[in-house]
């Protein structure tokens, strides 16, 4: 994650204590769900979940290393849904690594996945703090149901936007909402912040989403992704969705099967790549993310001013830029 | 089940309540997890863990309607652990209907049993008590754990009765514990009261499962499962253990190969049930439960006595007089 020297070099400060923090939850783990959960969590996921939760900790005034086991503790409810989402996709690859299921077995990756889960659970439990607790389970709940609506609507050959949106918000924005939420709610709860915590957390997590999506279109080189690896993973995403909605009814029905059986052949998927590329699809994917960058400018506006404030700005423009 | 009178006219009177409740959670449930939820929820389970969690709660003097959410919360926990178990062993049968992963899917079927999972942490953060979150997510922790065990010990052909103690212990007696622990938090967490409560289920979950062990390979007809369901399933229980123990290595390193690839013929079938019969190796498993009752009897001794404290103590006694 490329990010701008002032956010860098505070990244690089927090980083090895919440490293150091996901290492002992891992050792702490059932030695038959570690290497399962240590490939996932191993796999250089960047840690914006754990960043968030201590850069709005920060920001509310709270600073101290008792922030580490909540902030790690989100990397580990975000690790356990990777696994089961890619049991249930199907998927081959996660973070250019074969996903845990085909190196592990099913068994063993669902298994790791509830253990993580229920792991993080225990770790936030530990704080004492109900409206921690009511803030972590009900993000994990809102994740899963974002799971749901995915394999529900996905089949929809007709998916809108609004749809789309809602799923992203229940698979991603929730998530990164109680990231930013439960730092608030540890820096002391006061009800103005936490709210802003919410709308700051949920709008930078959806356009996040968006701007991941676009940048798989993008010519850029796509450090362990393979090009279009969404399309050839069978992904729907915001530019497909452009796409599809250019086509008509029954082109578009027979399409998305061929895109959802991972049945496109090479040259099809080059044709559809070139196709979204030079309609810039993917960049009105980036103009959609836009209103959510607004949307958590203007939440983090009623913050007070504070360094990790700054930082969080930083943050956004970072989302806005982001080019791989 | 079939109670003594007083229990089971105590068990009517709660009964409607537990149903009620877990109706009414099961109905805020996403449209596409109720129907897998339903058919776990609505399978004829015994409700035992709210049970013993209203009783406990009585016993310590809270018999109170809020005691409902948390002792629905239980059986979710159960029932999810039960979905995502049935996928692990490939198994074919819940409760003598077909297991909810050859019914929906194994997509819906892993999502259901998280978003059951999620949900029980939600119902459980909304009394506010971190003791109480706490002894639900160490209760799910160790029952992953368990299941973990199981899948590492189960392939090795030299399982002692210790490790698979440890394995039903981790697997069914931890939820127990905690479904008898939490009624104890909710009355008012008074220390000795709560280690006599978690002595009391845990002792009480394990004689709970090794009778349940050995009614499998007995004579009385078993309504609902096959005759041996659990040999014909692939499950390794107490009676199995104590057989292939008469086994020389090799002969038993081939039967276990076969009763986990579900190979074994009619016959060998027969065969094996009446000579686990003949040598009365069900009985066995039944005389090493009384160990587990005795300590929970004399954990429940330490209680004050109440309505629910006698209770109790029919409710041991019925399971270990259990004949179907």
């Amino acid at each position: 994650m490329k990010l701008q020297p002032e956010l860098q070099e505070y990244f690089q400060g927090v980083l090895p204590n919440i490293e150091a923090c996901i290492q002992e939850q891992l050792d702490s783990l059932n030695s038959y769900v570690f290497p399962v959960a240590s490939h996932v969590l191993g796999s250089g996921g960047k840690r914006l979940r754990p960043l968030l939760c201590i850069l709005m900790a920060g920001a509310m005034g709270h600073r101290e290393a008792s922030v580490y086991p909540l902030a790690s503790a989100l990397e580990l409810v975000h690790s356990a849904t990777l696994l089961h989402d890619d049991i249930l996709d199907n998927s081959e690859l996660r973070r250019g690594e074969r996903a845990a299921h085909l190196v592990f077995g099913m068994k063993e990756t669902i298994l790791a996945g509830d253990a993580l889960l229920a792991h993080a659970n225990k770790i936030v439990a530990d704080y004492g703090n109900p409206d921690l607790v009511n803030c972590i389970s009900e993000a994990i709940s809102s994740t899963v149901t974002g799971e749901i609506l995915e394999i529900q609507k996905m089949r929809q050959p007709n998916l809108s936007q609004a749809e789309y949106l809602d799923i992203i918000k229940g698979k991603t924005g929730y998530l990164i909402q109680s990231s930013c939420e439960s730092g608030a709610i540890l820096a002391g709860n006061r009800s103005a912040e936490r709210e802003a915590s919410r709308q700051l957390g949920l709008n930078l997590g959806v356009a996040f989403q968006l701007v991941d999506d676009a940048l798989d279109y993008s010519p850029a080189p796509d450090l362990g992704k393979p090009m279009g690896g969404d399309l050839r993973e069978g992904k729907i995403t915001m530019p497909l969705i452009h796409f599809l909605q250019e086509l008509d009814a029954e082109q578009r029905e027979r399409f998305l099967t061929r895109v959802k059986d991972k049945a496109l052949s090479e040259k099809e998927l080059e044709e559809t790549m070139r196709c979204i590329r030079s309609r810039e699809l993917h960049i009105r994917a980036r103009e959609e993310a836009e209103t959510y960058l607004q949307a958590a400018y203007q939440a983090l506006a009623s913050l007070p001013e504070s360094r990790e404030k700054s930082l969080l700005v930083r943050m956004l423009e970072y989302i806005r830029t982001r080019d791989y």
